[in-house]
């Protein structure tokens, strides 16, 4: 049961990323094509990043292509359905925010499931959460929004880091994983709503 | 024979592409060894990704360096003979299409060989037939060309599917296979002689 | 003890490139999170590719994430020393090039240890040495200063192979490997001393 709650957030999550990354894609005049595998590689790279460098073959759309189509599809869609998106704004923050901590529960599991240590796994989560949204933004060449913006990587870290905990406290396995989502997706609305920061880094001197 | 035809094609393609990779590196003013980085990584770069993603290790130039020389080699002879190359801009045109349609049928030919489903097989060709020009524009710094250019990554996938249709259909490999590259070359010249684009996707709303 | 050596200097060049990439995410007004990421990026990338590409599983942080901490720290512990970099400017210019030549023979080590031919140990120890940076430079939207700058890739070229050349003459294993670094650190800071550059492609007719 929960592992079919979290499979259909995992598709209504891949389809939002794809919808958002095509709307980015639009702003920069991709033609179609370009648009459906920027709406790919946005909702599959993280996924594909973390399996790649885990070593966990196959990858999810080499197994199970459907995704691939589902992405391009909805990204495609997104051409017809974009001048509506706008009134529809809250609603992809919100599924944006619901698939940073799905993913990141998804790439947690796959670390977990191969045995690698706790650090790793965080680590794997933050890579599956976060890595589409760089992908993105290096292919439309803009610096990765991830290193500047809201606690999108810290909510990633946060959600990773308390459901390893929570687990390794013996609590049962599915009140940890809804409870934690929750608490991550929180964390990111109330960042949004409120405009919370990470203290940034200013360093004005040339560097050589 | 088939065989020997297609090896050869290659070589041809990946000095071609190792080439106007090299011309792009010159109107960046990079090094010598910028040059050669770039000519490498533009010509064996599609498939290298295609063989991460896909789990099929060894990579070709890690079994067989000499295809490093020779990119490597091309890319240095670039800075010797680019001030005639202008002259031969049709010749590298002609040549960036054959690697186009060569790159395409590999790596469909990979996919298949490892025994995977017809999209990851379209998608394989594709990948290797388009990402090499994708790393060598982030690596300048540049929006890929691949998602607002020229019918490059269609040609890539309508030659990748009529060759997967071809085969299905039991059609004789070899004239299935020189078949659907002549086809892909063709649609890929008219699609530069003509001008045809794909439609673009034109989003000027703020994202945020 | 030669082992032990290489070891120290290891974790002394990972921790020297987190905190240059540190200053670098620093200009760039990156948050904090960016900062640990672009430091352990930069620090731990070059290793993280040469495996993947050579299919050397598992990458060294995921057997041992003691190294993603370090480099993230580092990284993090740059943001409350910065104003006091600038006076150890000439430090870590001196400690970018020791990881320089370390990264590139534990590269050029990892290659020969899986058998691989001259030609991959040699691009092993390049893709080790240099791609760290590379990485940390697409991730802040630049042009790799790799393929514009001093002798960076040839130092790392030049240092692998002459490396493999001093094993191919059964020289003893320690004088071989601390006599190539010291040369190959030597021709670095000759190189940043004396402005040493590799000469330029530099082209400037229109490719299309």
């Amino acid at each position: 049961m929960s592992v079919l709650i979290l499979h259909i957030l995992y598709v209504v999550a891949i389809t939002a990323e794809a919808m958002t990354a095509a709307l980015m894609a639009g702003r920069r005049n991709m033609d179609w094509v370009g648009v459906c595998l920027l709406g790919a590689v946005t909702a599959l790279g993280g996924g594909s990043v973390r399996d790649v460098l885990l070593g966990n073959q196959p990858l999810i759309w080499v197994a199970h292509p459907v995704y691939l189509l589902i992405t391009a599809a909805a990204a495609l869609a997104t051409v017809a359905v974009a001048r509506f998106m706008h009134r529809l704004r809250l609603v992809f923050l919100f599924l944006d925010a619901v698939g940073l901590v799905v993913f990141t529960i998804i790439g947690c599991n796959v670390a977990m499931r191969m045995g690698l240590p706790v650090v790793v796994v965080i680590v794997a989560g933050m890579i599956t959460g976060c890595l589409g949204g760089v992908l993105r933004d290096i292919l439309c060449n803009e610096i990765p929004l991830l290193f500047r913006s809201e606690l999108y990587a810290s909510v990633s870290i946060t959600t990773g880091g308390l459901y390893v905990a929570a687990l390794s406290l013996d609590l049962p396995h599915n009140a940890a994983m809804f409870g934690v989502m929750a608490f991550g997706l929180a964390m990111r609305l109330l960042a949004l709503y409120f405009n919370w920061h990470m203290p940034k880094f200013v360093y004005t001197r040339d560097l050589h």
